[in-house]
């Protein structure tokens, strides 16, 4: 594999120097800004060898460094070493624009498939951006020959009592903000926005129910969808009829996106839109909860009843899948299940392979963060469990974890209160004992969209998306944790609904609504460490879960168990 | 009264037609942007007969409007009813500068000396900028026979033992900084710059112990300051020579303050210098509050033993002042007085006067904002203090703010975390009941120098000042609150020092150490609404004032007094 990463960046170099070209960059990105990036776009893996879901890779004739964050820089140097490729540590080694400035000269290459604008403006400064120069969509496939085609998977179209509004109204609430902008289009190219609009789902990325596709919204009411034809069957195109859409080739919608690259990001209504879920989302998102609860208790049952077993990490995905997929409606994850035991735990975006998949031990935790997509909705949820006894920083960490999750999903708060304001809740307990964590408290989930949702997100730093305020009808998660390098994690995850909670002399109010339903792990919990609020809170949440999932465990030995797993503390 | 307003527009608009002018706007403003303008700038008040500490007015030949925020609304409409002046709620009638654009025809003009550049650019929009007429700052003498003349109180060089750092020092640090940025010269107008810059105090201003003056520092070491020579000793004389600083008229350093009128706000690095405390200016707020809870424990009990007594509103801050006044380095009251009994305390900016002050009833609340100048420190501290029986509301609402106050001091949290995060400590017990508060939760404070001091507040704003970091060495108030219209009003205060808390795996944390040295009220506290945690801090603080105090309290009544007032709960 190694000599295969010398032997490409060998020929990359070659094949730029017929090109006229001094340099080369392989961004991770797809024309649409997806959080997962198809196959086909995977360029930066498939030249460098790393397969972190984040880099960039830049060749010269002389050089190539890759630029990845914190989190790959472990593997990125275990899978970079014996290959002619430089790891740059984001943040703390030579920014990419810096470098490029000082190390490339003459034209620098990139393909225009795998750039959009707010990309090109990180990359290109002033000094370098005269020599960018996008190259045709195909151009790497002489270089790359297994290069896997775009997917293409099959359309549908989303009944509208689960969307809960038709594409038409949400195309008219589209329009209509466009004439008051005083604008005559747009352009819509993330896919989970198309999607919304339009009421369609299919499969084309990873976990994502999306159609690779670009959207052109105009007043004149000449709309656009550009996409592979091949993926609409009749129903899909009767749909598309109905709304006055007319079907273009990708490829065309691909070269107005490239007409745009230079352009600022263009605004769009529709993350704004889509995040205030509508009375059918919410019941779908409800309803989904149900399915996934069951999914849930029979998995922790099942786990817990078969220690004897030998399970390991990929058993476990491989169960929990099996029992999600038994539940109507389910249409696949909605991301790789982290199935982390012991010190895989506190490796935050650990997955599971056949080279790593641990035995789990008779001792400590078992951190499991997962979800589903169902007809109705998505789900995202994290329970770390206890596999046998407990240390007692282990309960304590757990406890804290806990109290934080607790703390945040028992908000009320005002109208106008920011994302950055409700994450000190989450961490205020930890923070008091020296403990954090480093990555976001809260993010929006989509109504069988993308489980990574805008546009709010509850974290502890100052960016544009802490400073929105949370709004009636967003979706959003709870899920602090506390990762000890090297020996545990813990996390827990709810999904909440952000409800309105009336009026008082002091303002309008909000508060959430835990949609997750599954016992939390009582065996892992401290009592000492929960306030008489927190114990009642989560006593309160037993309660509710054990209520609406009990009838529906058919399984005696199930009810069982969720009733001794909710008991009251 | 209401008839000499009249009089005194009427003259003014006399006046406007002979200097050809079609408008007049005179703001609540000294060159200084000072937060307490000296009676020789308050035209605004004088002109209109509002005594608001905020408030523009306009004038021109036809119509005459004041804008001031919600603050003061009641109090304007009854101050500027009979009078031609029109109200403007700042936030719902139009703007100030819209209304200019739409009413005002020809020059627009102001007086030189109350205006800086922020302010400006709020008033004076693209359209009317042409039109702004700077005049000369004795314009309005001839319309305003008794105008106060400029302050002259006597200037004294802060002892370095006290400042804690020479002035020369901190001038090196500013040119270091200036060289840095590559600049020539740093003007100053801002008092408290000034004052903390040369280790200079004055009396100037009310409640700030100020020297009226600007600096001019530069890189090649020929500093001026521009003020009143009248003021300067040869103590201070000689201490201004010793820094190679030449003294020149005020008048001169208006006139250079004027030049610069339009230029963007000038970037300083005083501010950041000053909020970092030094170990002479931290002894000295131990010491400052040290004295200060010595003064309220004296009132306090002499208050709570002659309930038989006649108290009003008055008496309280008369005595309070007095028993500070006899404390060694009193040099006099950092602000105000709030003396607030009943219904006076829901509102905020309540000051008692001889027609407003109160007889304290025998039941409900007294709430007291006060504090201090001493040689060697400035306090702030709110107690809100039982009269007699509570209702179980009012016990209730107490409790819900110390349950804030006490969360926000003792919150433990990483370097980075800004004032706009830490809010949320002290608001989310009350927010889950309903109830918030509309001011900030803390503000910085200064060493014998303004009472509020930037750059970082506590609160829950979006804002340039809540989204700093909170640092070690800062010093910063803790003050939430409950108001209920019309009947009460509760809040808690103490001044807090930020301090390292040590590295732990997961970062470097700060925490809070109380310099108020007071007890809260126990028999406004509802116990069973307290968490363990809660009660845990109330004693640990209680039993720190105790043992602070206790040997500086001559009379034995006094310390029975403190011993019961801080016994465990």
């Amino acid at each position: 594999m190694k000599q295969e990463i010398c032997n490409r960046i060998e020929a990359l170099r070659q094949w730029m120097n017929e090109q006229e070209l001094g340099g080369m960059v392989l961004p991770t990105m797809d024309p649409h800004n997806s959080e997962y990036v198809a196959a086909h776009w995977q360029a930066r893996q498939w030249f460098s060898g790393f397969t972190g879901s984040a880099g960039t890779l830049v060749v010269t004739p002389t050089e190539a460094c890759l630029w990845t964050d914190s989190r790959y820089w472990l593997q990125a140097t275990e899978q970079l070493s014996g290959t002619p490729i430089d790891l740059m540590r984001e943040g703390e080694d030579e920014e990419l624009a810096v470098w490029m400035e000082k190390h490339v000269a003459g034209r620098i290459g990139f393909p225009e498939d795998m750039m959009v604008s707010q990309l090109y403006a990180e990359i290109f400064t002033v000094n370098t951006s005269q020599s960018a120069t996008p190259l045709p969509a195909a151009a790497l496939d002489a270089l790359w020959p297994d290069r896997p085609s775009l997917p293409f998977s099959k359309a549908e179209v989303m009944p509208e009592n689960l969307a809960g509004e038709a594409a038409e109204s949400k195309m008219q609430r589209i329009v209509k903000w466009l004439e008051e902008k005083q604008g005559n289009e747009l352009f819509i190219s993330e896919l989970s926005e198309i999607c919304w609009t339009l009421n369609l789902r299919a499969d084309d990325i990873p976990y994502n129910p999306f159609l690779i596709s670009f959207l052109l919204l105009r007043t004149d009411g000449n709309h656009v969808l550009y996409t592979h034809q091949e993926q609409l069957d009749s129903e899909v195109r009767r749909h598309l009829e109905s709304l006055h859409i007319s079907i273009r080739p990708y490829d065309e919608g691909l070269r107005i996106q490239q007409e745009r690259l230079k352009v600022e990001t263009e605004e769009s209504p529709v993350a704004a839109f889509r995040a205030r879920k509508n009375d059918a989302e919410i019941a779908g998102f409800r309803e989904a909860h149900v399915r996934d609860g069951v999914a849930m208790v029979r998995f922790m049952r099942r786990l817990e009843e078969t220690r004897n077993e030998e399970w390991t990490e990929l058993r476990v995905d491989r169960e929990l899948t099996a029992l999600r997929a038994e539940q109507p409606g389910f249409r696949g994850l909605s991301f790789e299940t982290i199935a982390a035991s012991g010190p895989h735990g506190a490796i935050v975006h650990y997955e599971a392979t056949e080279e790593t998949s641990a035995v789990l031990a008779d001792h400590g935790f078992l951190l499991l963060d997962s979800g589903a997509h169902y007809d109705c909705g998505t789900t995202d949820i994290t329970r770390t469990i206890a596999l046998g006894s407990l240390t007692d920083e282990e309960r304590h960490v757990y406890t804290l974890v806990l109290r934080g999750h607790l703390q945040l999903q028992n908000m009320h708060f005002p109208e106008g209160t920011t994302g950055l304001q409700l994450d000190t809740a989450a961490r205020a307990s930890m923070w008091r004992e020296g403990y954090d964590f480093g990555h976001g408290t809260g993010h929006g989930v989509g109504h069988r969209l993308g489980v990574h949702e805008g546009p709010v997100q509850i974290r502890k730093n100052v960016r544009a998306c802490t400073l929105l305020d949370i709004r009636a009808r967003q979706v959003i998660t709870d899920e602090p944790g506390i990762y000890v390098e090297g020996r545990f994690g813990v996390r827990i995850e709810n999904m909440l609904l952000c409800q309105e909670a009336g009026a008082t002399e002091f303002g309008r109010f909000l508060r959430f609504e835990p949609l997750t339903l599954c016992p939390y792990d009582l065996r892992a919990i401290d009592p000492e460490m929960l306030s008489a609020e927190e114990r009642g809170w989560l006593n309160e949440y037993h309660r509710h879960v054990r209520i609406t999932l009990e009838p529906l465990l058919d399984d005696p030995a199930d009810r069982r168990w969720l009733q001794e797993a909710t008991r009251p503390l």
